[in-house]
Order: C-alpha cells, then structure tokens, then sequence
C-alpha cells in the first residue's frame, strides 16, 4: 500500500493510468485518505457528476493484513445526493484484495466525453482500463455473473448496476462477498452515481501472487490480534446478537423502545415488527436451508450476515441488515419478510442504497402514489426504478427529490439523505448525530444507540437531552478513526465496553506500522478527518443551519413517548466545538 | 391601504380572518412590505409548503391611485424552489383593486388538513373564504371563466392552474389583465405552489364602492405624475422600443452582443433569432388581427404587451416576453413564433412560470429526452406538465430538479431558481446580478443589460470586469425600492437617464404620503429590503458559496466572445458591503 493510481478518464486520447508514491497520504487509508484527498483535491462546488469530481477507493489501514474485521473498503467523492464530502464503505472482499495488491488509493478522476463504457483490471501487473459496451444496462447479478466468467472466482469484483449507469442520486458501489454475490454495498450519498458518471461499470481486482501485508513487529500483531478476537467473541453484541441475528435483532429492540419509525415517521412503533424481527428472520432463513451467519469477507469473527433464501429454498438475497427490513418494512407498513428480502435483492441488483430507497418509497407512499403496506406496489415502484422510468428516475434519486416532486412535506431527510431506522424524537442522541454529521442524515456516524438504547459504552437516557452532544461527538470522533483503519465498526461494542480489546486495536495499528499507538492518537486522527470534512462542506456552502432536522421532528411529538426532538440548535453547534 | 387582513386557512374550525392596523408596516408596500413582514414572521428553516409559511398579497405605495404605472402587486413567501425569500411581482389589475379596496396587506397562513379547495371574495364589506370544489383541477383560462360567470367582470382575479393546485415548484399565480385574462404571472420562484398548499385556488378582489386612494397633496401629486409621464415618452426604451415591439425588442439586440443563450448555454448566437424577433412578432400580431401595443393594466403608458392572435386570428395569448420568447425559443433551438406563442399560452394556462419552464425543457433537450429544435416535442413536454405525470411533475418542478433526475451537469440556475435571456459570459454585470440576488437568478433583481448592452444610466463594458459589481450593487438597491413602490420596474430606463423623471417619482412619493423624499431616501429604502432578504437567507443557511454561478460558465468559454465568467469570488462578495 504504498502507491496511488491515479486513471483519468477525461484523458483527451483516452484513459489514462498514473502510479505514485503514495506521498503525503502515507500511512492514512480508508476513510481518512478519502477525506483528505476530497477536501484537498475536489473543488467544492464541482458538480458532483462533472469532470471536476473525483472518486476515490481506498481500503484501510490494516486491510490486506492477517487482522480480523479488517475488510472495510471505503469511497470517497463529492456527493451527488448531499452536495457534501462523501465516505461510504462496504465490507466484501476488495478492501483485502486491493490492500494486497498494493494500492493506498485508486482515483477516477475526469470523464470520458463519449458514451463508451469501460471495466477497470488491477492486478499485479498494472491497470488496465478497457472499453466494454457489452456491459451496458446490466444488474449487478447479471453483471458480475458475466464478469466471472472472463475473470474467474478468484478475484474481488466493484461494479455498479443500472442505477449508477444512468447517475441516479441513491446509486451505490457494490463490492462482491467471498461467494462473489454483489451483496455489500457502498450505499450511501450516491456514490454510484459517480462511477456511473466516469462511465466505469466495473473494477476488477485481482491479488494472484501477491501477499499479505506484512506487520513491522509480526509476533506482537498477531497477539493483538488474537486478543482482539477474544474480546469481540466474548461481548454479548459481537459475540451473541450479531452472529445469532445479524443487525435485524434490533427491530423487536427499536420498537419495544418505541424509537421505530413507522409509516413515514407517524409512530414510534410497528404492529408488524415481530413478524420481521431478526428472530423470526434467523428462524426461516436456517428453516429454508440458509444461513442466519455468515460473513461478508474472510477474516470476519462477528458473522452477521446470513443468506436469505426464498420459499423453495433457491438463494433470493443475502440476508437484509435491519436498516434495510426497517426501511422497506415498517417504515412502509410492510410485515412480510419475502417481500422486504425480495426488495433487498432489488435494491443490490439495480444497485441503490437500500436505506435510501425504503424511506424513498415511504415518501412516495405519503404522496398518495400507493398505499401504506401495498407490496405488491412497492416491488412495481422498484422496478420502475430499475427500468428508469421517469417515475423510476424519481424514486431512484432518493427521498428528498421525492419529496419535492410530489410536494411531501414530512420528507425525513438531513443534507438531503434519508433518515435510517431510528426515531431521533424517541433516541435523541442519534438525532444529534444526524443533524450534524459531515455524512447527511447516517447512523453509522456517530451510533448513539450503543448507548442510548443497547447501554454500550455507558448509558445515557435516550428520552433526555442530558449528555447526548458530548455522547454524538465522541462516537463521531471515534468512527472517523475507526473507517480508516479498515475494520468494520461493528467492533466498536467490544472496544466501548473492554479497555483491553481497545488496546488490542491499538496495539494491532502499532505494530503494524511500527509506532506507538495510543487512545488519544486515535482520537488525534478521528478529529483530524472530521475538520477535513467540515472544512470541504463550509467551503460547499454548508452552515449550522444545515446541521438541522427536518421541522416536522420539532412540532410532531411521536408515540408511544409523545416527545420532539428537543435538542436546542445551540446544542448542537457545540457537537465540533471540541 | 390601512389595514392587514390575515387568513388563517389552518384554523381548527375552517378558516378564520382577522383584519388589523398596518401597525409596523404602515407606509410600505409591495416588496418592502412582504419581504420585512417573511423575514419577521417566517421560521427560515420552515417547509415552503407546510402551515409554517405565509404567503403575502401586497400592492405597492402608490398602488390604487391616480398615478401611472403603479400597478403591481408583490408576493412574498419562503420559496419552495430556492428555499429563499421571495418576491415576485405582477401587473394585472390586482394591485390597483386590492390598494383601493384598502388592504396594505392579504396573508394566507397556516394549512388546512383536508382536501378542500377554497376561494377568497374580497370587497368593501370584508372578507369571505368559501370552499368551492366546482374549481378543483381547472386551468387559469377556464378558471377564470368559470368565475367570471358568478363574479362579473368589474372585478380582478388572482388564480392558480392546476401547477399551482398540485404544489409544482415552478408554479406561479395569476393575475387578470383589464380584459380579464390569466395572462399576468408572478411567475418566479414557485408562488403558486406555497398558494396552492394553503389549499386557495383563486382571490376575487372587487373594489365597487371604493374610491382611488388619495394623495397627502394632490395638486402636487397631479402635476408629478404629469412630468414622470412625460419622461417615459420621451425616453426611447419606454417611449418608442417598448410600445413598439415589446420586451422581445431584445432578441436582435441580445443575439448581436453574444449574449443569447443558446441550445441550453452553449453558445451565444441563435441562427433562428430573425424569425422570432421583437420586430417580426409585432408584424405577424398586426397582419392577424391582434395588437403589438397593449396595457397589462390600466394607467399603464409604456404598453410592452401586445395580443397574439393564431393564423386565424383568434386569440392564441398576450404578447410573449422576450425572456419567454428566449427559454421555449433560442434556448431550446426552437425559431417558430406559434409554437412559442401555444407554449406561452400553455404556461399561462397550467399556471407555471415561463422561464423556467423554457429553461427546463432546453435541460431535458440536454439529458436527450427529446431533441433540440422539436417543436412537437416541447407542447408534448407541457402537455405532461398539464396532466401532471410524474415526468410532468418533474419538469414543473424546474430546471434544477429536472438536471438531478435526469443526471444533466450543465444546469444554468442559482439557488435553484433557472437562469434569464442573457449570458453572464458576455455580459458580466447581468452575472453578477444572478449570482448574489437574494431571489435566485433573476435579471430583474438588479438589470445590468441596461448599462451594459442598452447603454441606459452609462455604460459599462459588458465584457470586462471593471465596474460590475458596483453596476449590479446600484441597481440591486434601485430595484428593492421601485418594488416596493407598485411602479412597473420599466420606469427604470427613464430614470435612469433623466434627473427630472426620477425627481417626478421622488415628488409623487413625496406628495401622496406627504413626506419629503428625496433620492438617499430611495437608496436606503432600497438598502432595507435588501437587509431584511439577506438576514432571511443567511437564517436559512445561504452563504457567499451560494452566490456563484454554476462551475460551467467559470469553466466554458462561450461564442463569439469566447469568454467565461470572469468575476472573483471576492468580487461578488462586495456586492452587499455598502
């Protein structure tokens, strides 16, 4: 990992393929490289689909190693949906690949003027960027299916779907798992669409001959290393929930706390939740001979994927997160779980945020277009979206475009992208991080309800405004630094909880870079990515005002606990005043 | 002009109106009075649509007297297509009617919750607000027809179509003309969605029984507004060009400059522009039987407007402006009179503005939904509209949402709000304007082409840097003050170049209120509107980043001149530093 390729797409004869020393980004990856990279090299008010836009792979400090959980593959651009810098990151098999081939980053950068579509290859040789138009208009099952059979089973394929093709604001990046599915997605902000715009349709890695990356002090890694895992095997999150239920084990724990969105926002609680709840779903997935764990790279201890088969026991998708059932399920009044799985596939074949495109459909459900628990009308919405329709277009650019398009006024958004799977008026902490959040309206920035709702790392009262801004700022500093390291963040219950996991990570990055590596270098790096985003979107035009919810969660108090949000606007702007 | 009437269309009971003192407004009118009163009132991160906004009627100061040209009525409300302030203004009758009937002020608030559409009968006896169903999805021009059948002629209607009824963001309001037609628009901003969702589908104003408002000193009223009528006969623009050929005199005179905009922005010179000039529109009204010359209302002397009738003389729609003429003509390739007349008509009828709309349908032309130069094409696009598909809705809902759904990069707009009929590459004070308005790209907000292509109030070389930002600073302040007075903004050319008009202006100011009123007085008039429109969007979270142009007119140089935007961004920043 200690070069950058640069491929210029706009390149006047064609695509162009520069390798540098990795320079001053060295020793940063992930998250931390992209942000950097955007706020130094993106203009900020480019159009996020022009020439001026960069998009930007990056895997983790320690993807590539023999490290646990180091599978994170981060993307970074200037986003299509947000109008901010972007950080979206996936698990799958990339990060590894990539990291072992030997790049830090690879940028496209440009855009070709024609309408040719072209397939990256990196591998221990180079990159070659190559004009493929028989890869025009495929889903990324169909898509990868073909790929495979030029490139084979033992390569890590990027691609994007139809969505990103045609530049939809909720297109993702999908990443193949180790059984090569386009299952993990790089699904937020649009980053899809940014592919699409660069007419890259696939990048395919292959890391044949190439090793793991080597640690400066190989005996203390991998004795960090093996700490680390105990401590994530011994965590009731890491070691229990996760693997037992995937992330669906938190539907029956949102809705018994009354933070589950329901009906676009209208209540905090579902009269379907248990029939799509992770216990229901682990029982028929295993039931139809599936899997209730399964995980989404190699080198993965938490297992909290599965594989979702259909009732005649065939692989239908992979086993949807709980954002994704909430999104296409309760927020939508839907309680089925062959529909919500059906729509996950969808969502990953088509290639769009899942989150994105259940509340999306949800918005589209408030405006009259179908009914509240209509499945049927929800799967024909999708395929609208896949078919590019102009109502598809719609829907595929997200629920804020929705919203403005059919005139909804309650349009659960912040920076223009969708709320996820927890009320902010029931679990204000998580309210606080998706006001203020560099990222848009995203859990994953700062997951309060470790706190507020699972008592991780302490416990804060999720229905009080007491100790949320310092809660939200600790846990967006501390994933900051976590997407940079290329671990998945799901760590963060066993390192919130068990100083020594933490210090096993510390130790992990130390050693491996020959350094020494405390908690507060951590925190040192984690602010040092947050300022790099913030600095990029004040320069885009962003201001506190921005770091706002939407005015229905101030004047609609939400059942069962008839609150508001009730963070003052003060408050928040204290959240980066560190 | 004494009184505020406020109707509350979100009572619990059914809509209630409460009429007040003018109080603080008292002495403002027009833009003055709706922009301080939105900036008060308006929660700056409220939903446009949502019972939060308020939507303000308000005729000018000299509205409803004897004086000339004094017959605007200015809107004001948070925009739903900028998500700024807005005013937009109108001639029509409704001003003069409104004034005389005595309100300073008409505001919609609040939302009702069902689905009822109601109309409001103003007249000397008060206020009514009536549920009429019988009017649910009718156009302006039946609309009015249909009122027209219970209310009489001696009346004024302001109306939506059904843009406005379905909340399109591009939608305006209508106000009738003396011969009562739906051909006067406050067409900027989407005005008529915010009338839309307080559920109001048409304001009938009847002034029988109430008198022209009297002046303070009306010999000395009498005799000022002779001498201002004087000067805008004698003046070229107001006295000859204007009556003769209306605003599309501009066509010949903008496409020789370079600085029409052509085939979505792409370059600066339209083959067409001979068949779709000011000159051979008057010929083809006159030859059918319609009218080059024509007042939008009474006591109008300038009479830009015209009729144009079809190719068999009856009547298509009032003379279309030049900055229609330009969007659905040059913009889009289009060099046909009639197609842009039924396009004018169209607009007029569905109730939506007509530059954006132009605008809108060049960028769909951009993103290949039909080509350049289809004619049938563009009446089918509007037909959309009209229907309400979600195709149509898109396009309804302007030129910046059309440009993220249909993934266009080149999208000419400012704060959302679609670019006028003039490049700001090859005229540079007319950018300056576009980009730091606090309207959204709007020419009338501070209109450079005067000193930089008509050579009126000087000459500032429209090429160059030099002197723009002061240009555009003066005007901007000019502007907020002659909207708020009712005067129809073409006053502007006379003042401008004669002292003795602009002192006739100061003196009927000065002798209808009975105050002196002299020109620093107009200046810092103008100075706060401004102020409260700046404060407004800086609460809503505009920034100097907001005021620039979109990155391809920094990035493409435009023929002939072969020019970019070329103002700093330091430059633009001194525009409000006064």
């Amino acid at each position: 990992m200690d070069k950058i390729a640069r491929i210029d797409m706009g390149a006047a004869g064609g695509p162009t393929v520069t390798v540098e020393e990795v320079g001053e980004y060295a020793g940063l990856g992930g998250r931390a490289l992209t942000s950097i990279f955007i706020a130094k090299e993106v203009h900020p008010l480019a159009h996020p689909l022009g020439a001026e836009n960069k998009l930007v792979f990056a895997p983790g400090m320690l993807s590539g190693t023999t490290g646990s959980m180091t599978g994170r593959l981060s993307v970074g651009c200037k986003s299509p949906l947000t109008g901010t810098i972007k950080e979206s990151n996936a698990g799958g098999q990339a990060a590894q690949v990539l990291a072992r081939i030997g790049y830090a980053a690879v940028i496209l950068e440009g855009k070709p003027a024609g309408d040719d579509l072209y397939k990256i290859i990196i591998n221990k040789d180079g990159i070659q960027v190559i004009v493929d138009n028989s890869l025009k208009l495929l889903d990324n099952y169909p898509l990868v299916e073909k790929l495979r059979g030029e490139y084979g089973d033992k390569v890590a394929y990027i691609t994007i779907g139809t969505a990103g093709e045609r530049k939809l604001l909720a297109a993702s990046i999908a990443c193949t798992d180790p059984e090569l599915r386009p299952t993990r997605h790089c699904g937020r902000g649009g980053v899809g669409a940014v592919m699409g715009a660069k007419r890259v349709k696939a990048i395919i890695l292959d890391d044949a001959g190439m090793k793991m990356r080597a640690p400066k002090d190989p005996d203390k890694y991998r004795d960090a290393n093996r700490k680390f895992v105990e401590g994530l095997r011994k965590h009731p999150v890491t070691g229990e929930g996760l693997p037992a239920y995937g992330t669906n084990v938190l539907t029956n724990v949102l809705n018994e706390a009354g933070g589950y969105p329901t009906y676009n926002f209208k209540t905090g609680q579902f009269a379907g939740s248990a029939n799509i709840s992770g216990e229901a779903q682990a029982e028929l997935e295993v039931k139809r001979g599936g899997t209730a764990t399964h995980g989404c790279h190699r080198g993965c201890v938490i297992q909290c994927s599965g594989i979702y088969n259909d009732k005649d026991g065939h692989y239908l998708t992979k086993q949807p997160e709980y954002e994704t059932v909430w999104s296409h399920g309760g927020h939508c009044g839907i309680d089925d779980l062959d529909t919500i799985a059906r729509l996950d596939f969808m969502d990953d074949n088509i290639g769009v945020d899942t989150i994105e495109m259940g509340v999306t459909i949800g918005v589209a459900m408030d405006a009259g277009i179908i009914e509240f628990g209509d499945k049927a009308g929800a799967i024909r919405l999708m395929d609208e979206v896949g078919k590019g329709t102009p109502l598809g277009r719609v829907l595929g650019c997200g629920a804020a475009i929705t919203g403005k398009v059919f005139a909804v006024e309650r349009v659960p958004v912040v920076k223009d992208q969708a709320l996820p799977a927890y009320d902010p008026r029931a679990v204000q902490g998580i309210g606080v991080t998706y006001a203020t959040t560099t990222q848009g309206a995203d859990h994953t920035a700062g997951y309060a309800i470790a706190t507020n709702i699972l008592k991780v790392g302490g416990d804060v009262d999720p229905l009080k405004t007491e100790g949320q801004i310092e809660l939200s700022r600790n846990l967006q500093i501390a994933t900051a630094a976590i997407d940079s390291t290329g671990m998945c963040l799901f760590i963060a219950f066993a390192i919130m909880d068990q100083p020594e996991t933490f210090q096993a990570l510390l130790d992990m990055l130390g050693s491996f870079y020959g350094i020494e590596m405390t908690g507060d270098d951590v925190v040192a790096l984690g602010k040092k990515v947050l300022s790099a985003e913030r600095d990029f979107n004040k320069r885009a035009g962003f201001t506190k005002e921005h770091d706002r919810l939407p005015r229905f969660f101030y004047n609609e108090p939400v059942a069962p606990h008839n609150q508001t949000f009730m963070m003052k606007d003060e408050e928040l702007d204290e959240v980066f005043n560190w």
